[in-house]
């Protein structure tokens, strides 16, 4: 089985790096990072730069897609027309599953992958799911047939790790999830903006689409 | 405030990369990538490479040194004097706060820098943590002065947001919380030794330190 993770400029590395280190675990797969054209990928804070391994051409026929989210400034070039919406066009035709984390999920919308279908996104993104024709939900995971999308950054675990309990059962997903040791215990319950302070949500939701950084102070 | 994460041929991804995306949305922050030498670094699967943007002679006196973990193989060649221990002890002498993830405590163990203290690692190399001359404790994150350490690879996220809370405040943390939506929902509930079905941590015990692909089936 064959998984495609695409990079791009400004890609938000756990977005990518959270469903990678799950579904690399699975019995006889592989997981092809891909950009545009093969070699670093920087990105969004530019602390970091992953290799893609492969361009996109290497890649026309994954078994399933992923499609990681990034700041407005990453994700908005994709959301037009052009190469990288080809060959996700071209590749969700054969593909297994076309998933996404964060606001990759625009992406898949941007391309027309997933009208009338529900769909969710970055909690500060979630309005701009229904301008490009989805029916936004604030669940964490969304399965609409084959599409799959995550909600923001760090949901892509969440979301691979169901996933691959549906490709190689429970047993393999648990094994996946004791190795990698997903017992998780935040320090806070900030994570949602129906858990975080009201307050923090508002001016959170005012600074989204500006930098990535804290900005609580 | 400079934090360090090193990288080594045959990390484990997500161990350097869940708390950088916490840590790295820290005011007033940078984090820096470096290995022995700079340039891509291939992790445990070898189906990815993340760019070291400087040697660990360009980046002497971190704030914050962070330390992931990998595979026996991987973390084996580090428990022995060499450049990385070199580098470790002398940044430890002027650092805030030394960290690892995962069996990265190992590496600081080796380095006599957990000697008599509590730590934490990897389920499966708890007591490797002893033979090195620490108290291992089975908590998911253990701080025993200013040495932090995380259970195993997705333990990271937690532990840097509780360091993001002690360095910049609550607000600030769980600002950072609710921007990468840490509002985990784990489809199963085997992250832990203690959680998951006790024939599949027998399994585990017994596959740990060969692949780390799920060998559930």
């Amino acid at each position: 089985m064959q998984i495609v993770i695409l990079l791009y400029d400004g890609f938000t590395a756990l977005d990518a790096v959270g469903p990678y280190e799950v579904l690399s675990r699975l019995p006889h797969t592989t997981v092809v990072f891909a950009a545009e054209q093969a070699g670093p990928v920087a990105v969004d804070t530019r602390m970091l730069s992953a290799v893609a391994e492969a361009s996109l051409t290497d890649v026309p026929h994954p078994d399933i897609v992923l499609v990681p989210g990034g700041p407005r400034k990453a994700t908005a070039p994709l959301l037009k027309p052009g190469p990288v919406r080809d060959w996700l066009l071209a590749a969700d035709r054969d593909s297994s599953w076309t998933t996404s984390v964060c606001t990759g999920s625009l992406i898949l919308a941007a391309a027309g992958l997933l009208k009338g279908r529900r769909a969710t996104s970055h909690w500060t993104a979630l309005h701009r799911l229904a301008e490009l024709g989805a029916r936004p939900s604030t669940a964490r995971v969304v399965m609409d047939g084959k599409y799959i999308t995550g909600a923001g950054v760090s949901a892509g675990i969440d979301m691979a790790l169901g996933l691959a309990g549906r490709i190689a059962g429970r047993d393999n997903a648990e094994a996946i999830q004791l190795m990698i040791e997903y017992d998780p215990q935040p320090p806070y319950s900030a994570g949602s903006p129906q858990t975080a302070p009201p307050d923090l949500v508002t001016r959170m939701r005012l600074a989204s689409g500006r930098s990535p950084r804290a900005v609580a102070s």
